[in-house]
């Protein structure tokens, strides 16, 4: 449990929130690329971190960020008329460019001081990964400015991953909470109990791990930090002294990867972004390093598979809390845990039971919460040192967010360092390019 | 008229105000029977003096009465499993019977004091006449609760009555103030003024009494106070030297009896439920000691009837305020004195209008509100008691619910206590068993 | 900009704000005479300056204005009988009529001074050029009481004038800027910039008008005062030396007219009257002093014509913010400035653009808001003049109301003055018995 104070310090984010600084130092995720498709095409509204900002794509496909009060007489940029290199406002004429300058201001005199000095507040961005990325953070030199972190999914060939998003209405720590919570899997995503299960080991990978996450609900966890964050592992047993080994990461501030990857699988991975204190996206991405998606991949995944929630075109969930995630009481008794369909929306569904903002000051935590525990404490930290003028190192290692996790079955004893050795060839399941 | 603080006094029920308190000491509905069909089914949200809730019914059919916040990270129980004697929650397979004790905590080690002491918050339940009721006062021994009100519709077999409830958006207290004023049927209630009427005494009785009510805007009101509450006697002028009386009964905190049965007719009453201090649950029942009901009337009171309400499946009134109680001015102009259709939609409507919470710093009372009087002035004293440590009698009274009221045509000059003797058998409408 | 202070003493309505107090001073459109068809028809339920008011027409066709909280007990006399001149609450009966006052009380005894006492707040209403109008000042004498401000369209038959209005989402002050600022012509209501226009002295007038328009963004103004208020003309180049004026009359507190027309064609007028400190209603009329407005300009005007916006039965836009304005991009590129069908309808997407309150403390004003300053200037003068215990004079000078404003081509060099004299036999557009 937190103290009601750091419950309040870890989940607000907007204004002049702490938390919300924090995480104005850390490139965030604004829009998937998908959204603005072309350019001079529509604006683009969006809110994060409690900011209301304009997002447009202009002629030469430059993606500006802006505030979409025109400065003239307070007009809504976002009626404008996307064109020639800018936005214009089409109260009295008015057009910024993608950095916020004023190119044409045709109802000024040509000897106003307006000219040259009129501007919007604008951000910086990057596309990245399917990804419009902006840093939020205080106004700094273009040569100053932190990179895009090098998630490994971004990196590939467009060919190799599907980047989507959904999203959330609930604070976004208790929605990365829940991916960092691993044993939460021998219950809410398992099959009614009446449902039998095969640990054989001549029985399909997929059963036997299923069976073995069931059989085992209080998994050992041991955690290891590295440069930006931490990765957690979860320890079951399987079967005779075999242990089977479930591993996720966090990275600062908001990232996780997913533990259920055997090699030779599909990676997931997501990113939690603030809108309001009580709603957050979900940038969700799938990626594998070896081969492009499959075409049958890409069709399974649009429609909902495992951390990918099935969306509509505003990328809101269609089992979602004002339809009770279709919940379904007879599947629930005879053929799911929850009777809910999805991963990602059992997962939506209990993290949104928690509350607008989850009332930590309540909890009683065991063992099995050990990463939600040292995501609080390291997250915490990071804040404070900020707001008491020590900003943070991680939004310059760049590099040190190429990072990989998953599953891995090895004997009993065997520590947690050597298994991420085993699987990724790493103590800390860094790719080569972040180990330096 | 009251002064604010004593409109707060009375009309606030949430948290701890001393009225909610008040009502805490007394047994209250909560939910239909009906609205848990089945052991092991589906739970049911509701809301209470501002209090959201869980109810389940269990395998072996007891009731369950719980705070819906899991105690591990605050997940809603609601999603959980209603199974085996108790309710588990889908993240991590807590799980709590219907006394709130943890009956299995899978993810915690075995040597953790929460084993044994984990519990989450639950309240006494008892069914009685077809209403699942709680008691939510302050933790007693279950030998020194109070027993459920014996009100007579609960002590008949279950053909012999009808049991409903309406939600009502208002204040709980303006709601049975309406019911209390038996004065506002001589308007409120009666066809439009060009629609003639038929005392003559060979007209049918219904059409003779309604004739009397509209003569006679100014019934004289006589007031008995009996263990749980009081009489209130309306005498209109009938035929001659006739008096026509009506008489309704209120008691502790909130249920009431109507005026209109003559003998061998079906009786009605109410119980108000607080849900928010904008909201309330009206009970409903109909009973005959005499008979079973006919399907022909049971038919009759599922289509709206009397003071039952016709309501959709959640127990929502169809004619409301969000469509104006389908309020039609001819009809208003020709044939009724609102256009509503139905008694009970008619209180609601003209109740809600009186605002969510009725503003009685603005009123101008007469004569004819005298119930309304005595009913704030009893339940105010009541509160008031309590909040200075000298907790109401009422509850440990049970047995004097069983109560009755209806209409009587008696020579003028009858008193009113004479009255009551000659249609009930006693002054205050107790039956046998309650005059002990 | 305004300073913070000024912006809410310029926008605030409600209550006791000094601005609502100076609103009050002048007769208010509360209602079309149109919404209140019939005697003893169904009352209408309005609110302005932020109180909440139910008007009716009785048997004799007097429209009242009344509070509609019934004084017995709080009953909402919307749901009442009107019914020979006076409406009477279906709770207990009680009637008032058009002044207020009670007529009728019938559950009290003769003997009380409630009767010939008791009454509801009632305002003076007049009907005037198919418009309800209220006085909702301090209560007066009826023979102190100032006259309905004589806008010309009022003074013609009814065959000679068009009257609807809208309803805006957002703040009053901001949708009359948006009418007192004529130079957003050349951005606003114009083509795509790639469709090209005509000024060739043989092109339509309406063509060679919106030319010049486009042509010049940055008009020259010129204000004159008058009486109750001013006169604001915007100069652009026409064709050689000449000189395209239009002029749009300021009237006190909110009335304004506009620039297009040119003799002959019809004028056009609105009021902006508060609903809420975050919406008002817009009454726009059209009127020809010459001759009736033929069959097909009134089926013209009733689809949406110029400032009259396309409305449904309750008088809301069809085209509004909860469906975006149904702007279409595709348009917006090729065909108009914004995409968005009607004059009415863009410049309500641009004022409710600007917030439900626009915040003046974070504009850029130019040269080319010089009415909307001055109009400022005024407003605020008379509403903190009257604070100051110094009433309006204005509202006494009903005749001065008589203004026409519209177009005119003229010489280069000749002063706004002459021009006015050119065009309106007068210096500040005064009708004739405006003058005196």
């Amino acid at each position: 449990m937190l103290n009601a104070a750091d419950n309040e310090l870890l989940t607000r984010t907007d204004g002049d929130q702490p938390m919300g600084q924090y995480f104005r130092r850390f490139w965030q995720p604004v829009a998937l690329s998908a959204q603005l498709p072309e350019p001079d095409g529509t604006p683009l509204r969006l809110q994060v971190l409690g900011e209301k900002l304009l997002a447009f794509r202009d002629t030469q496909g430059r993606v500006g960020l802006v505030d979409p009060v025109c400065p003239h007489r307070g007009a809504d940029l976002y009626y404008g008329r996307n064109e020639d290199c800018g936005l214009r406002c089409v109260f009295h004429g008015w057009k910024f460019d993608v950095n916020g300058k004023a190119m044409d201001l045709p109802n000024v005199s040509p000897d106003s001081n307006y000219h040259g000095e009129m501007a919007i507040k604008a951000y910086p961005t990057r596309e990245y990964g399917g990804i419009v990325w902006a840093y939020l953070g205080p106004q700094t030199e273009a040569s100053e400015l932190p990179e895009v972190p090098r998630l490994e999914f971004g990196e590939l060939p467009e060919t190799h991953r599907y980047v989507t998003k959904k999203r959330q209405e609930c604070n976004w720590a208790q929605a990365i909470e829940g991916a960092l919570d691993t044993s939460h899997f021998s219950f809410l995503h398992m099959p009614a109990p009446s449902v039998p299960s095969n640990a054989n080991p001549d029985a399909p990978a997929d059963e036997q791990r299923l069976a073995w996450i069931r059989r085992d609900p209080m998994p050992s966890f041991s955690i290891l930090s590295h440069d930006v964050g931490f990765v957690v592992g979860g320890a079951r047993r399987a079967g005779g002294n075999s242990i089977y080994w479930r591993m996720a990461h966090f990275a600062l501030p908001s990232h996780s990867t997913t533990p259920s990857t055997l090699p030779g699988e599909n990676y997931f991975g997501y990113t939690f972004v603030p809108i309001t204190d009580t709603a957050c996206w979900i940038y969700t991405y799938v990626w594998n390093p070896d081969r492009p998606l499959s075409d049958e991949e890409r069709t399974q995944l649009q429609g909902g598979h495992g951390v990918v929630a099935e969306v509509g075109p505003d990328y809101l969930p269609l089992r979602n809390k004002s339809n009770e995630y279709l919940l379904n009481r007879m599947d629930q008794k005879h053929r799911t845990f929850t009777g809910v369909h999805g991963v990602a929306e059992q997962d939506a569904m209990i993290q949104e039971s928690q509350g607008a903002i989850a009332d930590r000051t309540r909890e009683h935590l065991t063992a099995t919460d050990a990463a939600i525990v040292r995501f609080r404490r390291t997250v915490l930290a990071g804040a404070k040192a900020l707001a008491n003028g020590d900003p943070p190192q991680a939004p310059l290692l760049h590099e040190s967010y190429r990072l990989r996790s998953g599953s891995w079955v090895a004997n009993e004893g065997t520590p947690f360092e050597e298994i991420m050795k085993e699987r990724f060839g790493d103590p800390t399941g860094r790719m080569p390019a972040a180990r330096t």
